[in-house]
């Protein structure tokens, strides 16, 4: 823990969200304020920019364009999916990190991601403590799937609620508008956690929304599920709006649109071992269809929920930018080995949010689930707790000026840093 | 052409747009004002309410949730796909709607639809004129498709046109944040028409978008769309977003998705004849993946792109606000069998639209399609006339107020006219 003076570099990782360059202009307009900081780099795809030598000289950027970042979603430096190894096993990308820190003089380590990418950030603090060269690192949390362990919320997570809960109620207006039968499954995002997928219930809270809500983290029953949209429609006038996760698996723990597709050799699998998912909206569909007869409707929202800068949250976005401030100035005044974390005030019954400081290790890999007790009615709903949790989450708005009637997202120049 | 005394009766048809409910705002803030009408009513499910004699008393409705329909999208009266039979065949319809007419004394009808529900409204008023009752019947016009004849262009459709510009700006910088291949195919409504495939062109003038777009206007080959594809990946580093029309056929005027799935049968189709189009953006995106050998994503707008009032276009929400009190004056001054048309006019280099009206018949069953001098490179963008044409359309925001973070759509009572 030192007040060092030298390079910062920052880098953005994982798949990306409406805010997480809301937390890069946090960390950007902190770390050029700063004397101790003497060059203010930006990774060009992540930890591999570090790696290939690539980065962003941020000194050249206009103010003007950084503040826009804050409501320019996608990650504005490029992102990566790349796992770094045990250094037991093989050190390789860790002395080449540490060759490239020492060559210019990277005294300031901030990374912006999620499960993985707190995983690479807390490999690498441990590497470069362990080799005795002087540099603070900083984990910098997002995910819209707001499973990170140790923050009550994820930077990300409102901002796609608040898109999930708004389009669900614009659809809701729509599916129901004909006087026939209307079946709508809707897919979120959001692996093994339901956080996004519970988000539906705001719509239903605000009297337009989801009928069925299924979560990951309950087993999911095939012929359960045709039942429920049953008798939904029987009490609907034939109508059913049904909400899945794209990871929602059966008891043995497979997923279903495994189970529903039967070719498991099709699906996609990335770097960290993931399943490319989605489709499970589209096979429930089908399956509806042949069991009632009734038209179908399958709607994924696919990228279009983590990248809907235009209905981003303000409290989500302010959130993050500070995130990006906290882990600035954390690292300036000698810490290291940690990751920003939100902690929940409730102040005279108003939700208030401290930005602060918990374990990287702990983040690093445990993912965080929807606790089991709020969810509901046989595993198709979430209680009130999960509402009064993620409400304060999604208020305000906070979306780039417009100009000629569309978004005026973040321009960079994005000057390479000459290799040495 | 007479001052007629009597009620006033709208009813909604057709698919629905972010606007169309903002008409129904323009009709009832008008009628409710004027001496002549003695009651205004909102047919439920359009024609099929005044067969089934169904309809709201909108006099019961608060005026602050009639205005706030200016921003509630879908139709909120309910509404219908019901093809009336030529009177000649079948006249029992009309015999039906004639008596409902006579029983609760309508004297105005005014229908708010696309090119179907035209054909409705106009098929209505001549066999009101031939049966000597009097009742003005005006058409006013809604569709995103934006194909409906002798309108400069359509209510509904600069939302949906800003709604895909602004969702493809976004998806163009989350689709190429990685280092990787990322092949992207978007699929827009619009069976005939490609207004809304083109509105993906306004995301590239603004440097984030679509590199291939395809119109169904023009006929699609899949061999050369592979190559097209190819093209793109080979000067932009394996990434490219090409974004369909659902109608998109092959030189024999087959539907692409069909040829793809060569599952004819399984295609849903409406009472119209329509086929329930959707899916050829997946069926592509899959044709890609084995050709190039790249992971590739099908996004469906789907519903999403009418009914996202959170992204209305202003202009585009004041002119349909508009169309629906043009109805009611040019009604209330003796016109009948009329539409409303949009007239474009430029002053000083500024967009102004004229409200009028125009041809019910000619609106009733011609489709106004793009024209192919604005199709350009080959049959894969559009031409900066497009983009002239479009952009003044998508200008300014105009939601719903922000209740707890989310939208506050209207709220009507519904209050159900007593049956005569």
């Amino acid at each position: 823990m030192k007040n060092l003076v030298g390079a910062a570099i920052f880098a953005q990782s994982g798949g990306p969200t409406s805010v997480i360059n809301a937390s890069a202009a946090g960390v950007f307009t902190e770390a050029l304020k700063q004397k101790n900081i003497t060059a203010v780099y930006g990774a060009v795809h992540g930890i591999k920019g570090i790696l290939n030598e690539e980065f962003y000289d941020i000194s050249k950027e206009d103010a003007y364009e950084l503040n826009l970042l804050k409501y320019t979603p996608s990650s504005v430096l490029g992102s990566v999916r790349y796992k770094l190894k045990d250094y037991k096993v093989d050190d390789t990308d860790y002395k080449r990190v540490l060759e490239v820190f020492k060559k210019y003089n990277i005294r300031y380590f901030f990374y912006n991601g999620g499960n993985d990418s707190m995983d690479t950030c807390n490999k690498i603090s441990k590497y470069i403590k362990k080799s005795g060269y002087d540099c603070n690192v900083i984990g910098v949390p997002k995910t819209i799937d707001n499973d990170l362990y140790g923050t009550d919320h994820c930077p990300g997570f409102g901002s796609a609620a608040k898109y999930i809960a708004t389009s669900i109620m614009e659809l809701s207006l729509d599916a129901k508008v004909y006087d026939i039968p209307s079946i709508c499954v809707v897919e979120t995002m959001g692996r093994n956690a339901g956080w996004l997928t519970g988000a539906a219930a705001l719509a239903s809270y605000k009297g337009e929304g989801a009928d069925l809500i299924y979560l990951p983290e309950v087993p999911f029953s095939i012929d359960k599920f045709v039942d429920d949209v049953k008798k939904v429609c029987a009490k609907n006038n034939n109508k059913c709006i049904a909400v899945v996760s794209e990871g929602v698996k059966d008891e043995t723990g497979t997923l279903v649109c495994e189970v529903l597709s039967r070719a498991d050799n099709d699906i996609n699998t990335d770097s960290f071992g993931h399943k490319q998912l989605g489709g499970v909206a589209v096979q429930l569909a089908d399956l509806l269809k042949s069991k009632l007869g009734f038209k179908t409707r399958a709607i994924e929202f696919s990228l279009l929920q983590r990248c809907a800068g235009h209905l981003a949250s303000k409290v989500d976005v302010e959130e993050a930018f500070k995130a990006g401030v906290k882990a600035v100035k954390s690292a300036i005044n000698g810490t290291t080995d940690k990751m920003v974390i939100y902690k929940r005030q409730t102040v005279n019954g108003k939700y208030k949010c401290k930005v602060t400081l918990g374990s990287l290790s702990l983040a690093a890999n445990t993912e965080r689930k929807v606790p089991l007790n709020w969810i509901i009615n046989d595993g198709t709903f979430v209680s009130n707790e999960f509402i009064d949790y993620v409400l304060p989450l999604i208020q305000g708005d906070a979306k780039a000026p417009l100009v000629d009637g569309l978004p005026r997202f973040a321009n960079l120049k994005k000057v390479l840093v000459n290799k040495k």
